[in-house]
């Protein structure tokens, strides 16, 4: 029996029902069951690719990506997941500075949504309008659908919002479950997300958000750490505390990396910047004000300079269990001596962990194309066997 | 008997044999059994999309886009065509302000026209020279065909030319059809293409000259409205009396907005420039004359503040037949209180009107999607029965 | 019995069996049967294409093109070969002035890789770079394979680098032994690349190089012409000559224009940078030195002002052999009187050229496709033969 039939019938005893035509914004929407759906076609999807089957679910079809920042990784990550699925992406540019208004997005989403099968919205810049944005283009396009003009409902996968990066942080996941032999090794390991210094400014708060949402959810030990004033949302961290609750795992603020880091068994130390000047900038943009923004970006990158002993050194390494704790990143990282003069890691941590970070990444595109199958295939379990019986990707 | 099967029938009927192979370059080239055709399929292809059934005239291919102006909108639009048939689109990105000449037209057709099915071509920015270029364009690769540099002939869809813009007022007109429960009750129904306000300058006039050009074939009785000095090609003028002539419709001017909207079952309120205005435009760039091109954007713009007052407002709207008249534009508009202060249309009508604007929008795919089959599919007719009979595009 | 079937079987007695999953770089790292090949398959899938069958060799998959300078021939030759294929395009913008890195582009290349099939590279700009970045990048996809990061390995097509122009020589080649009626008539030919003059700078030497490394292998007398101080890598011309040794052609160098088109069957003047200049400015943009950039620019020019009298003019035709050489050139020209002042070549003779030139570039979409095909299907012969037999492109 293959791994792909293994995994559908794993699957076949999941609730899963409410994902079909659904959206994809935040993980702590969804149930542990239908995560783990997620994880179960992701690994299904690559089992597939592996083994050169075709994981064609549609004969033709398009996927549109909207970035309103620039992505290369994520923006091939969609594209790579399309096309396994058979969709074809179709990029809409917008512009980065623009924060638009409920009319424009309406019409927009309209516009670009004739025959779309799922939307793949970036939109991480401003604090309070990311997630805003994708809802209300996605209430347009199910208004749309209901109105006859679409003839079908798109789908959203959400690329990265000012609150979640669900793609992000399920492939971290993934990454963690594979690299501890599985979700059931997970009960009691500590896991460190720290911020770490960085010669740059304004770095989304979604990865640590989306972490410390979604890992409290495996029995784990979440500790999030990080100098006076870089606090994260605190509807999150509500979040993390009642998943924490409820999975008999723990949520836990500490007020340094060294502690963060001690007896870690995995460690995620990356910058951010502090909410609070986030929410001052996004109303400097909506005002236009460019001479607020240039003073705010010269008192953040001050502020960043103060604590630029939150780097993930090899004596902050030694501290974590055996010294050996998983090393977890999104990329690209600020590494000491290589992309900048002082940064996130040193050079010869990052170097030992290259190929697992590679690893942590490759899981990206199948997350998408999971999350993508599961709001568009009504019968996911028949079709993974379907699938798994076909014929291969490569016909010749 | 599904609804394709029907359109498949009644295409059957139709005369289109010279439809094959050939480009579309202006609605007034075609035949009334041919702009019949295009209707009949891309309803067909509509009806297939909602029943979930696979499209794909194409296994493979290329349509190849060319946008000598911005175009979210038709840009999808094309995409969505091309996809929607099996085709993958490869954009040519020409500079905007670029007049290209003969030979360099000639070489970049053939350059780009390898194993290209479909070129469709949007240049509709100045007088004189958008259809021109289309034709360069075309000779071109139907010569590079005949010397067997080309292994297929690919054919045109003009996407927007300064003479006609056909798949918008395809789509325009097929939205009405439906809006008006078949083309045989257009009869006696009065349409009012008028000019409106916008504090924009230099809008092409392909739209007005588009919607006279066609919708002069329908019996109706079509009225041109704008101020004085916003004249169309007389060219198109005389075209669309001729249409009237041969189909029991009329075409007549009027002086005022006021006249053209009373007792209007249809109005289509929109600004462009004056024709004699943007022959003068073409010859500064033709020039390089940034001087006087940017002294006469600052006549038109004064020229245009003149008639703030012919703009679609409540109280225009209440002249209309019933005060009910269909409310048409090829979007964006230019809203007053919204997108602009003064403009084309009051939002509170723009708002009644947005689910029938988006269900006229929705249609240009389709459109062009027809269009598509109709110059490379030999026999629709069986095409479109084996489709409604075949596989569905969701394959799972 | 179909030309495909007639390739096949050619295909069949060729041993070809280190191709496929391997990368090409350059032309003079494959065999003589290597590179019949894929004439061969470029031949047999352009027959396909012209019958109207499906040359799908891929279900779904992904063509990855890295365009470090500007292309709009080649990004379309690339595009339509993966859409030949089945496969889809994905493009990275990398920042033309840019010169990254090892480790950067390890990342890079393995973020972009994740599904990728084939990975297309052109990156000619910088004399000792282009084919190392390339290297590196390879390198770095082969490392991420073997690491378990991507699930299968991309192959390299090399779409221009710093030393040979495979995708363009070969087309050239190709399109040299369709003129000629088949190899076997090249023995004893004279083929003339000679430099020419163009009032732009700094065009890349691949070409030439490209030219004389791969001409050399068919029997043919290859002349190489330059004025002082044009010469081209001195590896190359090495490579050049042992070609020649071994297939009993030959190789030369001569001093002029004429001497080279003297008696010549084919001729190829086209203008490129002095190597050593070329040297100096990767240098330059290394130390960021734009003062440098700029007065190199200035001296290179002036260097080619010297050497007007190189041009392709209708009295230096007449040298060739009954003054009706072939005329190849790799587009776009700098034509005289027509794209500039002084150029490469006469108006007149390019403008007999036409067809024969518009044909020599067709050849690329298939020598692209043939490289990849060759480099993913494990046995090429069974394929060609069972899309010989197969379903139609257009599938009505």
């Amino acid at each position: 029996m293959s791994k792909t039939i293994e995994l559908a019938q794993h699957l076949e005893k999941l609730h899963i029902n409410s994902m079909y035509k659904n959206d994809f914004y935040w993980t702590w929407d969804k149930t542990d069951e239908e995560l783990d759906a997620i994880f179960t076609v992701a690994d299904a999807l690559r089992d597939l690719r592996e083994r050169n089957k075709s994981t064609r679910v549609f004969d033709s079809g398009l996927g549109i990506s909207i970035f309103r920042d620039n992505s290369t990784r994520t923006r091939f990550s969609f594209a790579s997941a399309c096309n396994l699925l058979g969709l074809q992406v179709q990029d809409l540019d917008e512009k980065k500075s623009q924060i638009a208004h409920g009319e424009t997005v309406r019409e927009t989403a309209n516009m670009v949504s004739f025959m779309a099968d799922v939307i793949g919205i970036r939109d991480d810049m401003f604090i309070g309008e990311g997630h805003k944005y994708q809802k209300t283009f996605m209430d347009a396009v199910k208004e749309g659908y209901q109105d006859g003009i679409l003839e079908q409902q798109p789908t959203l996968v959400n690329l990265q919002c000012d609150v979640d990066h669900p793609t992000q942080c399920m492939a971290d996941m993934l990454h963690i479950i594979h690299q501890f032999g599985g979700v059931e090794n997970l009960k009691g390991k500590k896991i460190a997300m720290t911020w770490a210094y960085s010669p740059s400014y304004g770095k989304p708060l979604s990865v640590p958000q989306g972490v410390i949402g979604l890992m409290t959810r495996f029995g784990m030990d979440v500790v999030l750490a990080h100098p006076e004033g870089y606090d994260v949302m605190p509807e999150v961290e509500d979040i993390a505390r009642k998943n924490a609750a409820a999975t008999g795992g723990s949520y836990k603020k500490v007020a340094t990396m060294e502690e963060a880091f001690q007896d870690a068994d995995i460690v995620y130390p990356k910058s951010w910047a502090p909410f609070a000047a986030m929410e001052q900038r996004t109303k400097l943009y909506q005002a236009g004000d460019q001479a607020g923004i240039d003073a705010l970006e010269q008192q953040l990158l001050a502020q960043n300079a103060q604590h630029k002993d939150w780097t993930c050194s090899e004596e902050m390494m030694k501290k974590t269990r055996g010294g050996k704790a998983l090393y977890l990143h999104c990329l690209p990282a600020d590494i000491t001596g290589v992309s900048c003069k002082e940064g996130e890691v040193d050079a010869s941590v990052f170097d030992r962990y290259l190929v697992p970070l590679y690893k942590q990444a490759s899981f990206k595109p199948y997350i998408i194309a999971a999350m993508i199958m599961m709001s568009k295939v009504k019968d996911p379990v028949s079709a993974l066997m379907a699938l798994d019986q076909g014929g291969p990707r490569k016909i010749f």
